[in-house]
């Protein structure tokens, strides 16, 4: 989707990502819940823009509170967060771990709709409410009910390992098994520059060798390590949608927001399963439309956020996304293109693996990491973006590539 | 919201409101589940727009199906509707028990975005998966979590019994209490002449007596019958909202069609309590939005389908959208002006008491009932739409008035 008028991205706020790995995470003691979660990135939005006066429609892109936190109906927080947002227009939109990315396609829409200048979205989860192996069946909701019951007890871990096996049949184990570690080395070395990261004060000597030990499948899954999964954590993050009335309202400088070139978003049938697990076709369709939209080409991105749910997914969308060619992932993260000083950085304040995954956050914390770092805000994360690269893309995903949400962004001077 | 270009509802339709009253009901045998419904329903309006190929996108209204069916990522489910819709955007909203009308508020904002000119929206809840007792703990999700804690078992039940307490307080209880019946007579006269209501098959010789009886507080609430409550449903519906070049490639004549022509949506803050419970104030403000962007009065309204999840809820409404004074509700009723045949007929085919609650569902519900009306195909609970009262208003609520979708239709010709 092509935008029918000028829409731009403001004023992000991340909570910290909130679990183990945090020196303030304490399992035994009672932690913030979606309300503080909620409250703290609104307002950390609101204070940026003049406040609740200037905001039109809420939204919150939120996964499972239902489950994690016996509790639904949560637009109807937004006033909680601000008494001034009173009456005004709020939903909950929900794709499992694209919710976040949703919450954005849904701001978007109000403010291409004219409906809205000025559109809070929200993305929040509070998921260390419950022990692990309880939570992955909370998240397992993602996938089809029908056939969840058939599948590994870590529902997603096990899907994404069945795709790692797969990937090392067709295209061999040990060198992508390498990338996977440098996949993480890169997530963790990112995050250490990052303050609000899960895994900020990751203090591991040596993150090759941490990443290259062989999964134990006893233990977790055949083909994944602990250091190829996502974070656990509880968070939130918001940002503003805005026209250029809204940034005007909002006493907001143009240099100071990103412009929202162009949007993908994709869905595929949650009762079928993938026709080829090396391949992410959702993913594939809903960049394809983001790029072709902002008229552009992928070589023309300064900086990718991707859905790292587990290493291996990070590896298959660099080529279904046509980064690498197939079979070349692998290559294409050993010879350092995608660190932080490569030839496209990626996941620069840690991806879902290093900064956190706090589920139906984690799309609009992609776009506040966007918009830091194409406004020179990203702080020690700050990475270069050269005059002919002002492009940067965020990749959303729900489920096992069912629901995709894409967006490109432009540096806006 | 007045939308900035023409906009229209197509080809609703609606599977059966199953459940207690429905002679297939059978608790004990498997029933149909979200897969069934939402492919009846989808489908239902996909044959009446000449299939999935002229669908841009697609949105899922629905509540609780995280806790009722074990089950998230509705948005998912299209393509499973029809392989045609595979890779076409698509995500799910909600918004408690107004996640229907949230369904219809992004499709609309989908068509006024330019993103798409066909959405196909669908509502959907199945509830009798577990005990009425369990179901009011979810359903009890869309008020908040922690003031639930000191609430009655059947949570909103109770909310709404302590609304009628202080109605009863302020107006009386004697006349209040012969509205209520006269409420839900009416819904189950109505009911009776819909195939696909809860209720169409009751058959109580003494609808007044059955409504008037005394609340037993110690089986249920103070002040609420069980003759006040909405049904407890499994049901779906859908509708395409379209702008004038998706009815073209629909092939559909624009007398076939409702006009679009205000929305009102509002939300209230969760953790707070009503000011007034013998006022529903979000929905005040909902509907003054939604007649003011329309331009006209409550006076020139052919019908209303408002949300009685509980007949005072019903009552109320009729005081906070300007219908009746305040205090002046139950005598409105009593005069006849809500039935069928009265000055502005409500509920045309039950409502949530007679025709049925399936939760996420019933905003889409209400969306279909008034295309019927508005288009002459409401067989034998058609009502007579005057030609100086072109429009007919929906009203579709979440929670305690927290959340409210208000939606003004127009008669094309």
């Amino acid at each position: 989707m092509k935008p029918r008028r000028k829409i731009y991205m403001v004023a992000g706020y991340n909570t910290i990502s909130m679990g183990t790995g945090r020196k303030e995470f304490n399992p035994k003691k009672e932690r913030a819940g979606l309300e503080e979660y909620l409250k703290e990135a609104g307002q950390g939005t609101l204070q940026q823009i003049g406040g609740a006066k200037n905001v039109d429609e809420g939204v919150v892109g939120n996964f499972m509170a239902a489950r994690f936190n016996n509790q639904g109906h949560l637009g109807a927080f937004m006033a909680m967060i601000d008494q001034g947002l009173r009456y005004k227009p709020s939903l909950r939109v929900e794709g499992a771990c694209a919710s976040g990315g949703l919450a954005l396609v849904s701001g978007i829409k109000s403010v291409l709709s004219e409906s809205a200048d000025t559109v809070l979205a929200i993305g929040v989860e509070v998921q260390n409410t419950v022990k692990a192996i309880y939570g992955a069946d909370i998240l397992a909701t993602a996938g089809w009910n029908k056939r969840r019951k058939d599948g590994h007890a870590y529902f997603f871990p096990g899907q994404f390992s069945d795709r790692a096996g797969a990937y090392f049949q067709k295209y061999g184990r040990e060198k992508t098994r390498l990338a996977m570690a440098r996949w993480y080395r890169n997530a963790i070395e990112n995050a250490r520059l990052c303050t609000t990261a899960q895994e900020y004060a990751n203090v591991t000597d040596d993150l090759d060798e941490a990443g290259i030990a062989e999964p134990n499948p006893k233990a977790f899954t055949d083909f994944l390590n602990y250091t190829d999964c996502s974070k656990v954590s509880d968070g939130a993050s918001a940002i503003a949608i805005v026209s250029e009335e809204g940034l005007k309202k909002a006493g907001i400088p143009l240099k100071d927001a990103v412009e929202v070139v162009a949007v993908g978003h994709a869905t595929d049938d949650i009762t079928s399963n993938p026709e080829d697990p090396t391949v992410m076709s959702t993913i594939r369709e809903a960049v394809k439309i983001a790029l072709n939209d902002a008229g552009i080409t992928v070589d023309q991105l300064a900086t990718i956020e991707t859905h790292d749910c587990f290493s291996i997914a990070g590896l298959i969308t660099l080529e279904s996304i046509g980064l690498a060619e197939p079979g070349k992932g692998a290559d294409f993260i050993l010879e350092g293109n995608t660190s932080r000083t490569g030839k496209i950085p990626i996941n620069t304040t840690g991806g879902l693996i290093g900064w956190g995954h706090p589920t139906g956050a984690t799309g609009v914390h992609q776009a506040v990491t966007v918009w830091e770092q194409l406004t020179g805000r990203a702080g020690d994360a700050q990475i270069n973006i050269p005059a002919d690269k002002p492009y940067a893309l965020s990749i959303n995903m729900g489920g096992d590539d069912r629901t995709v949400v894409a967006i490109v962004y432009k540096k806006t001077m």
